[in-house]
C-alpha cells in the first residue's frame, strides 16, 4: 500500500531485506574463502601464487598463450630497438 | 605426495578447487542481487536510492547523525567564511 | 625500425616511457593531496568530512537535493509501511 | 576566523580548494595518459600488452622471476599430482 506520494514502502523494505540477505550470504562465503587461504598459508603455501593460478584457470588457454607470446615480442622489440631519434630542435 | 621439489600438488589443487567452488557460489548470489535490483527497477523504483538505504542501514545510526551534523557545520562555516587574506607578497 | 616480426620497439618504448612519466607526475600530485589532508588533520579537521564536501561540490546541486528528498521519501515509506503479507503457504 | 562553533570556514575552504586544484591536475594527466594509449592503439599496438609492460617494469626483476618460477612449479605439481584420496565415508 503506497504512502501519500505513491511509494510502496513494503516493496522498498522487501527489496532492501532480500539484498541484505544475499549480501550476508556473500559475506559468509568470502569469510570461508579467507579461511581456505589462511589454511593454505598455514601449510606453507604461497597465497599470491594460488590466487594467480585461480585467475589463470579463468582465462582461455589459447588467449593466455597468445598474450604471453605477444608480451615477449614487445619486450624483446623494446629492449633491442634503437632509441628514437630526438626531434630536430628548431634553429634558434 | 609432494613432487620432486616438495610441493604437494594435490593440496594445491584442493585449495584451488575449494576457492573456485566458493567463488562460483558468490557469483551466483551476485547474479541474484542483480535480479532483485532489476525487478525493483522494473517496478519503477530508483535503484541508486535502494543501494543508499542498504548502505545507511549498515551504519551506526548515531555515527551517521553526527556525521551529517558535522557536514552541515563545515558547509555552513565554509560558505559564510571571509576569503583567506592573500599571503603578503615580499616587497620586490 | 621494426624488428623481425614488425614491432617497432622504439615506438613501444616511447609509449611506455611517456605513460611512465605521466604516472610519476600523477603519483607526485597524489602525494601532495595526502599532505593537504595530513595538514588538515593536524589542524584538527575531520578529513572524512572534507572528502565528502569535495564529492558534494562535484555533484549538480539540484540533482543532489532531488536525491536527498527521494531518499527521505523512501526511508519514511519503508518505516511506516505495513509488513508484506506472507505468501499463502500451499495447502500441505 | 572561526564561526560560532569554532570551525574556521576559510581554512575548510582553503583545504577543499587546494585538493580540488590537485584533482583537476590529476584528471588532466589521466586524460593525457588516455591519449597516449589511444595514439598507440591508432598505430596498431596492443594497449593491454603496453599496460602489462608498464606494470612489469614497476616490479623488482628478481622478485618477478622468482614469482614466475614458483608459479610454474605449483602449476606442474598440481597437474601431475594424484587426486586427493576421498575422506573415508563413516560406515552407514
Amino acid at each position: 500500500m503506497a504512502d501519500e506520494i505513491g511509494i510502496a514502502g513494503n516493496r522498498v523494505r522487501s527489496f532492501v531485506e532480500r539484498v541484505e540477505q544475499l549480501e550476508s550470504e556473500i559475506a559468509e562465503l568470502n569469510e570461508q574463502k579467507k579461511e581456505v587461504f589462511a589454511e593454505a598459508k598455514g601449510e606453507g603455501f604461497d597465497v599470491k601464487i594460488l590466487k594467480e593460478i585461480i585467475k589463470i584457470r579463468k582465462q582461455d588457454k589459447d588467449e593466455r598463450d597468445e598474450h604471453e607470446t605477444l608480451l615477449d615480442v614487445y619486450l624483446r622489440a623494446m629492449e633491442t630497438a634503437e632509441p628514437e631519434a630526438e626531434p630536430m630542435k628548431e634553429a634558434a
